[in-house]
C-alpha cells in the first residue's frame, strides 16, 4: 500500500501554530519522523482559509530542506496550488479533484499543466456521497473524465470519501463495497482513503482507523493517508502486504521484526 | 462474527497434560475465560490419538459442569464424537466433515443423528487445496452434499482451510477470494476458520492472525475459530462488528469501550 503520511495538516491545531508561526523547525521534524517511519509521500495541507496562498509553498519549501519524497498537495484552493506546484522538486499529487463543477474547471489545468497525479474525490454537485451507488457513480464519472483529458489510470487514486462511522454504519459499509466495484471496473486504477475520518467522535480511535484500513486493503484499496508514526498501525500494514502476497518470502515482515517495528517491546 | 473458542485443544502441551492428568479444574478454568471473554462457542479437541475415545466425552462433560455454551467437537474419529455427542446438552456443532470419501460416510450419520451443525473443511481426496479454484470446487461438493444430506444452509460453515503464510501466500490470497465467492454462491451459509494456523512459523503470531481475520471479515466471514483471551483480537473483533454495520448506533463497541475491554489501561 502507497503510504501517505497526514501529519502536516494545518486544520491540526499543533501544526497550525507552527505553520503561523512560521517554525521551519517543527515542520521539518513532523517531515522527517514521517518519512522514517515509512511514509512514502507526505500530504501538505496549509489549510488556514486566508493564509494558504502563502502557507503552501512555505510548507513545501520547508519540507523538501529535509525530506526527497513526492509531496501530495492537500488544497481546493487553485491558488495556492498555482503557487505551490512549481517549487515541486518530485512530481506532485493533487489532494483533490471532484465532480463539482467549479473545483472540476480549476484544478484539471494544473493537474496537466504540472503533470500531476491526482485524488479523485467522490463528491459531486449534489454533495457528499450516501450510498454505494453514488460512490461508484462519481468514481466512474470522475475516471472518464480524467481518462479523456490524457491521465493514465495509474496516475488516478479515486479515494471514495471516508464518512465517520459515528454518523452511521452505512457509509463504512459502501466504502468497503466500492473499492470491489471500482478495483475491478477500473483496473489500474489506484484506491486510496483517507483514513482518520472515519473513528472521528468515536472513542479508540486507533483501534477503529487500523481495523477499517485492514478491511479495505483485504479488499484492494492499494494507497492511505494515514499516521505513520502510529507503531502498531505501521506493523499492521506490513502484516498485510505479507498476507496479500506483496511480501515475497514474508522477506519485509522478517526485517521489521528484526529490527523492532512490528513488536514495542522488540525495540528496546 | 460467530468466535468459537479454540483453547481446549489437546494438541496444545500444556492442555494435554492437563487432560492425561484428568485435571478438571485446569480444563474448568480454560472453559471459564475463554466464555467469559466472550466466547459463544468452545472447541474441544481430545486430539491424543489412542486416548480421544475417552478424552473426548471426559473434556464435554468437565466443560459442561462450568459453562452452557454449545461445544464444536473437534475429531476426525467417528468412535470419539459417537462418545461425546449424546452427552451434549446443547446442539453442538461437529469440526469436521471434508470432501474425503471416508471421512464424509463415517461423520455424516453423525451429524444426521444427533442434529449437529458442521464445519465443512475443503479437504478432498485428492489431498489439501492448493488454489483458488480447489478451494471453491471442494466447498461447493461439500455444501451441496450436505444440503441434499437435508442440513439447512445456516447450519453449514465452511472453511476453506487456512494454510500458513509461511508455506506461500497464494493460500492467503485465495482464501481471501474464496470467501467472496462462497458467500456470494451460497446464500444463507456460514464461511469461518480456524484462524491461528495461519501465522504457524512466523514471529509476532498474534499480529497475523488479527489483520488476517480483519480482511477475512470485511470480505463476508462470519465465524471463526480464534484464542478469545486474546485481548486485543477480541477489540479489533468489536471495532470491526461497528465497522461492518452489524453494532447498531456503535452500542456494543462504546459498552466494550465503557467496561476497558478496548483499552488494556482503560481496565485499571
Amino acid at each position: 500500500v502507497l503510504i501517505v503520511g497526514e501529519r502536516i495538516n494545518c486544520t491540526r491545531k499543533r501544526i497550525g501554530q507552527a505553520a503561523r508561526e512560521r517554525d521551519a523547525e517543527f515542520i521539518k521534524n513532523e517531515a522527517i519522523r514521517q518519512v522514517e517511519a515509512g511514509a512514502q509521500l507526505l500530504d501538505v495541507n496549509g489549510g488556514i482559509a486566508s493564509q494558504e496562498v502563502e502557507l503552501l509553498p512555505w510548507l513545501v519549501g520547508v519540507v523538501q530542506e529535509v525530506v526527497d519524497v513526492p509531496l501530495c498537495l492537500d488544497s481546493a484552493d487553485p491558488e495556492a496550488l498555482s503557487a505551490a506546484l512549481p517549487l515541486c522538486r518530485k512530481r506532485p499529487m493533487i489532494n483533490s479533484i471532484t465532480d463539482e463543477p467549479e473545483r472540476k474547471s480549476a484544478i484539471l489545468p494544473l493537474i496537466k499543466q504540472f503533470g500531476t497525479q491526482a485524488i479523485a474525490l467522490c463528491l459531486s454537485p449534489s454533495g457528499p456521497p450516501s450510498s454505494l451507488e453514488d460512490r461508484v457513480g462519481t468514481a466512474g464519472r470522475l475516471v472518464d473524465f480524467l481518462t479523456s483529458e490524457g491521465l493514465a489510470p495509474e496516475d488516478i487514486y479515486v479515494d471514495a470519501c471516508i464518512f465517520p462511522l459515528s454518523v452511521g454504519a452505512h457509509h463504512t459499509v459502501a466504502m468497503l463495497q466500492a473499492v470491489d466495484h471500482l478495483a475491478s471496473r477500473y483496473p489500474g486504477i489506484h484506491i486510496s482513503c483517507g483514513l482518520s475520518n472515519v473513528s472521528h467522535g468515536l472513542p479508540v480511535r486507533r483501534l477503529l482507523n487500523e481495523v477499517f484500513l485492514m478491511m479495505l486493503m483485504g479488499r484492494g484499496l492499494d494507497a492511505a493517508i494515514v499516521d505513520p508514526t502510529d507503531f502498531h498501525l505501521m506493523a499492521c500494514i506490513r502484516a498485510a502486504e505479507a498476507l496479500l502476497g506483496r511480501d515475497e518470502f514474508c522477506a519485509d515482515y522478517l526485517r521489521a521484526y528484526r529490527s523492532g517495528k512490528l513488536e514495542p517491546q522488540a525495540a528496546e
